[in-house]
């Protein structure tokens, strides 16, 4: 690491005008943060932390809502271009998320997804318990979403598939887990370099847009996997669609949409610390 | 609140790095605004307070003249794939809440729908007396704007039902209802998230972006809702077709569209009061 | 004037919490900068005038090629949805209004279209001389770009009808009219919203976004008007495919997509002057 | 260049209100860097030029992962309407772009394009060794992205063209190389106009949007031209796509796929030496 750190400070003392988008505009000297902790006594004593959970809660709520309430007016809909279908639940499911980022981002973080929960916790972001918390609160946001969208129409939802995540017809599992891994990295990906502190003090202008590329990744890998897997790279998401229809189909295909996205979780991370956090800056301390 | 009070403090000192997105830039201090009055003498001999509601006017007959043109012309046209109108309509309402809201935002707050206007109310926002005159010219506007779309083919538009809210066969009228609080919810969410002045405050970023997930919200709403009930979650908007249209089957529902979205704007500002506000944030006074 | 002059100073003190969006961050004062001048002798002399012919010249150039040759490739396409075909055609035109004003605003001032270009000269923000080299140089531009686009296929494209202008069938030329009119308020309305100098001193961000608005104007413009018109909203377009198409018929209705976009953007001047310029400040001089 | 230099101070002092979009902020002087030598020996060891190449090969991997599988998705599926199908795969191609450039900006520069690269290389923005060594990775990983959309199912990928770039049948090949051209022109032309150094300098929000534009001029240039030749504009696409699929009728054309991007950067960069660089601004030195 030593060679790595020096290579660093030469990069931000040799090239400052090889990056033409993003160029540093400040270069004050950069202190990184600490690592979370594992536990912290403290945070369970907090409203801050049960008002974190409720916001989580509420976006995964509105997020499934939105989402499976999409999935199943396009089902039932009467309609010869299947292209169609697929951009208007990517729009849903992608749309939701910019919204709901932007409006929790303050709050929470602005998760929404166990998958970028687990991928922030491996970076050491927060906590063991917060980050169980928030996965709990998610889950639970998540089946009370789907079963408000089965309320509405309960066997028109059951026929359609109740936009449970399975492997589609013509793709074998690997295919479906490797659609889940690839997916997940592309979302986590971009909520690292999107939520990079050291990134985001060098150029101020980063965390201004942050939203909207993390609701297009999403969106994008709707567009990519709906015909795969219906696109689940959000455990959460996958978990409350299949309570709600609760069919042995959607249970049988139900371990890739957690071991997917939490193995395409971990490979950003892993990126993040080798290739996003090692960006030229100068530090001294 | 004694308990709140310190816990935000709290909050504010110990975990500074928790929320990896809209992270305080600044954490200077913040004085809430006091409420504003029921009723304010001046504000009606001012010229601000007039135009303020010309523009909402104005914003309001855009919307409805551009939806139900929209709404118009999707219907008129020959169509195996009905998702592909769903996202052409809902395109055409979320993108003119963008564009009005970018545009009103700096004169009267860019509201253009009696829900929102009740639920900043219900957060003493705004008195009592800009709250009833906003909601006037509002419904005005959106009268006048239907009308237009009346004038270019008078009987086309009765034909293809004039854009006017009801609830769809197959859906009960609780259904409706269920539909018309949680989108209002969802859109007045939107909206108390990108305003609160305490976020303002703390992230100088966040009114950049702003009319972009209010717009997003009114879009994503629409996709999941249009076929529940044409999606309303805009009195005015309601209003403003069902007059034109002017049929029964319009009247009949027309109760859905002001207790819905009057109901989803009191659990936002409710929301608002319990969950955003109480940001971390350091306040002494 | 003197009333209305103290009123908004009386706005501005009165009401700083009115507006929860694009609240006045600075509040320091703000001097009108004087009306452009009808002739400017130093102008024609100067480099950057010429320099910002051609970029409005390249700017419409790329503007019709684009959207002509999008509307050929939906035309062509065998479609049993009207609605996606319109879609994809607004994008073309909406998009490239974005990205084009994205570029060309700071060495054109990015109008791209005679009609802003005239509602930005009524409001007395460029020269005469200036205002009728912008026309013709976008005039040229576009004549060009349509060119290019029947070059590729030239006997298709006069099947199709060129991408140009004409009041679709069931419609009366008033109804055409009246769609221009109004569909061109939307879009100088906008535009002037996100330049006015009065805002932008007072809220720092309003430009920021400031091209996706507009974008999004144009967009959604021909959501609602294309099964009307073809949706001109901006003269140069119309006239260069009508001029590369050159049949009667398009002839025959072209007057109205000059009278209606001038007289759209002569009511922008006109509520810019009344509604937004007016907006409180704190002006001492 | 002496009268073009005197002009451009003129410019900057008399017509400072002429630009209604994208005035100048900060009028502070400015000074040009020096071009980028062609070869520059520390580079090689450093490891920031090494993790920018890494981050150019997994962007332009995942880049061709999500769109050809995209256009694999929409190929497969029925539909009669071909414009539905044309859209999505504009939305996967731009939407991607817009995402990888705002994470990619800052370590590498977010070019994920040969064009990209050599029309910087033109303007000086980076050596010769730099721009080597980025289009080798970029094609790196635009072949295993691809191929990785193979694996999924082999077969179909080979009978449904493999989202390899070719004229499509009614087209010459000049036709197809001017729509490469242009479509190039389109794109690189926007990434100068968003990362023009003395643009940034003198307007400083000109890079808060910056990766927007660029990933909407990559999805206008495909709703333009996906009819014509499927759109390239990137010779890294276009190899990946060719070299998995590996059919005579992709390599025939393939030639194509690089003089036109090619010539397409070139006259951006030249475009932008002429008209972008000159704006009115006061150096002196």
């Amino acid at each position: 690491m030593e060679g790595k750190e020096e290579d660093v400070i030469l990069g931000a003392n040799k090239f400052p005008d090889r990056q033409p988008l993003g160029t540093a505009a400040q270069t004050k000297d950069y202190k990184e943060p600490p690592p979370a902790p594992f536990f912290k006594a403290g945070e369970l004593k907090s409203w801050s932390f049960y008002r974190a959970g409720i916001a989580e809660f509420v976006a995964t709520f509105l997020f499934l809502y939105i989402g499976i309430l999409t999935v199943m007016g396009v089902k039932r809909a009467p309609s010869m271009c299947a292209p169609v279908g697929i951009q208007v639940i990517a729009w849903a499911f992608g749309g939701m998320i910019f919204a709901l980022v932007y409006c929790t981002a303050g709050i929470s973080g602005g998760h929404i997804n166990p998958a970028v929960t687990f991928g922030l916790f491996l970076s050491r972001k927060l906590s063991l318990t917060r980050a169980l918390y928030y996965m709990i609160m998610q889950c639970l946001g998540a089946i009370c979403g789907a079963g408000v969208v089965k309320g509405f129409q309960p066997s028109p939802y059951e026929v359609l598939g109740g936009g449970a995540n399975v492997v589609a017809p013509g793709y074998t599992n690997s295919d479906g887990l490797g659609a889940e891994i690839v997916g997940t990295f592309v979302l986590v990906y971009t909520v690292m370099s999107a939520t990079d502190a050291k990134r985001s003090a060098r150029d101020s202008h980063v965390p201004i847009l942050a939203p909207l590329p993390i609701g297009f990744a999403v969106f994008l890998v709707h567009l990519a996997t709906i015909p795969i897997t219906g696109t689940g790279i959000n455990p959460a998401r996958s978990l409350g669609a299949a309570i709600v229809y609760n069919r042995s189909d959607a249970w049988d295909d139900h371990w890739i949409f957690w071991v997917g996205p939490f193995i395409g979780a971990a490979l950003a991370a892993l990126y993040q610390q080798i290739v996003i956090r090692a960006m030229p800056f100068k530090s001294r301390g």
